[in-house]
């Protein structure tokens, strides 16, 4: 086991509150344990253009709060090329890099796996994603901030759906995985909330509505995620029900990309704080191919490639809350 | 002169934050000044339906900070009808209700003054939308709290343009007034900001984003009136921009509705209970068919008519502004 | 075992944000499951006074996110009484109140066991207190709130700090547990964290505010719990350090009360609707003497008198983290 | 009149949110104008200590939105020497600055005033105090992101005082004007508010406590500046009341230093924007000793001196909604 001594850090992917406390614990943890940091600008593409800058614990200060990512991101297309890999090999020994620690998703964790795989080169994964779709921990980074986002914005949309008598779809991200949907439709109170787990299918929606109707609610918010599986987008939707409804007026609200920035949550701060440290130490005793989450409140390890294949199954309990909650 | 015994309130046309406050101070104006106050539901549809309700200082406990409105708004067919107007003043009469205060926007004020004409009933009017559209005062109920919305969401889709060097066109409300784009553009710190009131050219914006692009700005933020003078909506605008644009990821975020929700700002709060104060004692007396307003921060009068017929000039100084800020 | 047919909520103690959306899924649940459910004001002392109010799903519609109880919170030293546990038993009896579900803390459910025990009165306990000094759960309702609240006022805090090349002490609540202290400090990014689970001694913090010092930052931050264990309060402390530290400027700010208030995050939200429907569902299961909670992400139970007597340690791990942090 | 080629700006005394803003706008309109700038760091005493850097467009890129200033800020006491001030002249000579933006408060504008009279230099100021204590502008810059600051704490505080039936007292900021006081009143609801301008006397106050209680309130909160008339600290104000009322729970509340400090609300970054435009234009033109303010929503000028001189006074008006507002 080689000794390691530099270590680089960077985001990849779509970006997420809560990177830039990641990226901050990684480069204090470097210091802390009197290895060199340095931060690789928009991830893989940056690693093979050799867009790198060495990381002091002071380049770091008063980022803890900041939402995006000061190392910016990107999807990089010649990562995925073997002579891409080979550019990023070789910049990173120019640099006496020794090992990775890469923030981002699934994609960015497969480019993070084969490049080991090829080049044998450390690399521990923190996931940062808004969508909580990483298997083998219950939190990504900036999971929590979203919903949080989410959840405001349909405080606000309440208040003028109450005060017209209005019935709102509002989409929140998530295009494979129901989680901002489910949470944030239960947070904030929506009648119902449409997944791309579950199909409710589009005439329950209809009866659940014209029951909320007669129970006395006079307006009310479906919650809807981008890959629900009606088959329909959220406008189609709209309008389907807006024709199949008497008496409401439909509004449409499309919350996008404002969900991926703002100021991380305590929650997130801390458990980026906690992540970027473990993800060091791992690298320092001599561990790759692992990525850090959160297990029962603690930090624990799960192998990259099980994170990549495995996948978080909505909670049927909550789902089972959400009906309830309707009532 | 008769005298005033009960007044009427109530909310007209889009809501807006700073409603309830509004709501509030013309309720506690009403008991120190031991008059009877009488809510109605849904503006001139529920004056029609005679959808009423007696409010006390203490039914309007805890709503100052709260969005939307808890008298319900609607817009109303039936009262642009001689019988609706029958109707709704006949149910006046019959709860003796001597006259009316109506919290709105242009609308409802020419729905009040129609009224008022044929029936000789006293009316004041709170200017309360966010779009600050309306003659006669320098801000109107809302539009502070939806500037800080909407500058809140375009800071967050700052951090995440930030991140991926992508332009982002952002579309607010204002669908014959750039007020909330011209203002939350420039406290955001937008490139570039298209309103109704001015036709930038497709071809000067092109040329702007490719200037700012030279100077070294990697990411841009254009804000967008809904009602612009582009020719084309925000999805078509961000297109053509893709097209004509090397480099440039674009994306599109539409604010939406949250913007005329949420807990209203301190100003809003201070506004509202400011104008229905004086709505109150302008009705006791005696006077009839004036809005009030802020004029020069002090609360001021102007004649409804004069108030519909009017039209608030966009601020050159700010335009000036705005563009010197893009340096 | 007879059956549940009336089911009482109240909240008792300190209020936590989350409280609200609590009462809520306990009364949407006992809606579910077609049994009655009645709101007990002002916690054991509405008992005793038999003031009480019944509540239907629409009841509860709209408090989701309000921060507060709208059934009131209160200590009741006649609780602690014989006469007038007897008193509470002979109202519940009297109102043909089958089970009791208590929101609160740890002297509430003391109460709630005592009772139980005098009267074999089912009872089920959900945790509401935003210190988080509960056994058994990882998050008790309004924790995660409480941490967002003092995270913000830190971080404006420290704009002026920055500004100003000053020391602030920022005193959270915990008199007699850390974890606000410990979880906001590391969010927010302290230099310094003091806890009562931790005596770091006044020699060491003035000579890691010298290091700090040395290390370039010009401002720093020491967020101190009520309950720390220097045996000096928050102003003593700052007097102290400022005597004995040169060329710091010392401010202090006690965050206090409106830690405990607030729109709740999207995590309480979530967490309390969660709690209340396994609360009532325990209830109708014919079980007592528990208290839900959180453990790995689910929704737990836990002997009653185990939540009082067990004792949340401070996370180890985050302390280290924190240490590190501030490298 | 000598060319003004290069332009120093820099922030004096109490920070507030906008100052960033403001900083921006000058060197943005610095840029436009082809005129140099130079950022001088904490204040007169960077001024004479030679602590500066030059600004560009580019320099000032994601700033508007941050609270705190980048240039910090510092009270002088060397500057109020002569030897001090000309060591500050020397500098400036040194460096080929001709003009000067103080963006800060009535001590900084003296200082200014003392300096311009003695080297002829000329100087424009911006009014940046949160206490908005300054004669010639309706706003001063982070006045009214205080006012929403405030607001908001006291809302979160209202949640736990209605949830126990309490009585708070709440201290802002203000020691010698209750802008702040009166207005965040009135915007929270308070039930009464304590200001320097005004002695309500301490008979009035439990007397008007009194009533409330009568009048079904259960809980309320008391509004203080910090320089109020009572002669009493808020501390003593709250043993004062709690000795002489019956039946309430007293609890205090100081919010302290967060006022200065997080994002500036849009108002705030738009008239900073529109204040540094104006100030560089000013000077360019070959004015001095002038303040930039907001006047009927314009932006106006005014002598220093007067501005200096003269006092804002509390706005009777809403003095008197506010008592109505308590009715």
């Amino acid at each position: 086991m080689r000794k390691i001594k530099k270590i680089a850090v960077m985001t990849s992917g779509g970006d997420s509150p809560g990177m830039n406390a990641a990226i901050r614990s990684v480069v204090r943890a470097c210091a802390y344990y009197r290895t060199e940091c340095v931060g690789i600008y928009r991830g893989y593409q940056g690693m093979i253009e050799g867009d790198m800058i060495p990381l002091t614990a002071r380049s770091v200060n008063n980022i803890v709060h900041k939402g995006g990512t000061i190392l910016k991101s990107a999807r990089s297309k010649d990562f995925r090329t073997k002579e891409g890999r080979k550019k990023a090999y070789e910049n990173l020994k120019e640099n006496n890099i020794d090992a990775l620690v890469v923030i981002g998703g699934d994609g960015s964790f497969t480019g993070g796996v084969v490049f080991n795989k090829e080049y044998n080169f450390p690399i521990i994964g923190i996931p940062g994603t808004i969508d909580n779709d990483i298997f083998g921990t219950t939190h990504t980074l900036g999971y929590d901030t979203a919903l949080n986002t989410a959840v405001d914005a349909i405080d606000k949309i309440r208040d003028t759906a109450s005060s017209h008598n209005r019935l709102f779809f509002v989409e929140v991200m998530g295009r494979d995985a129901g989680f901002i949907a489910l949470n944030a439709g239960v947070g904030a109170g929506a009648e119902e909330i449409l997944i791309p787990e579950e199909d409710l299918g589009l005439d329950r929606l209809l009866e659940s509505l014209k029951k909320s109707r007669r129970a006395g609610k006079s307006s009310s918010i479906v919650v809807v995620s981008e890959g629900d599986k009606t088959g329909r987008n959220v406008f189609e939707l709209a309008d389907y029900v807006e024709e199949n409804l008497e008496d409401y007026e439909v509004r449409v609200s499309v919350l996008g990309h404002m969900q991926r920035g703002g100021t991380p949550s305590c929650f997130d701060r801390v458990l980026a704080s906690r992540m970027g440290v473990k993800a060091v130490e791992l690298l320092i005793d001599g561990k790759t191919n692992l990525m850090v989450g959160l297990q029962n409140n603690e930090i624990q390890t799960i192998d990259l490639e099980k994170a990549i294949k495995g996948q978080n199954d909505i909670n049927r309990e909550l789902l089972r809350v959400s009906d309830i909650m309707t009532t």
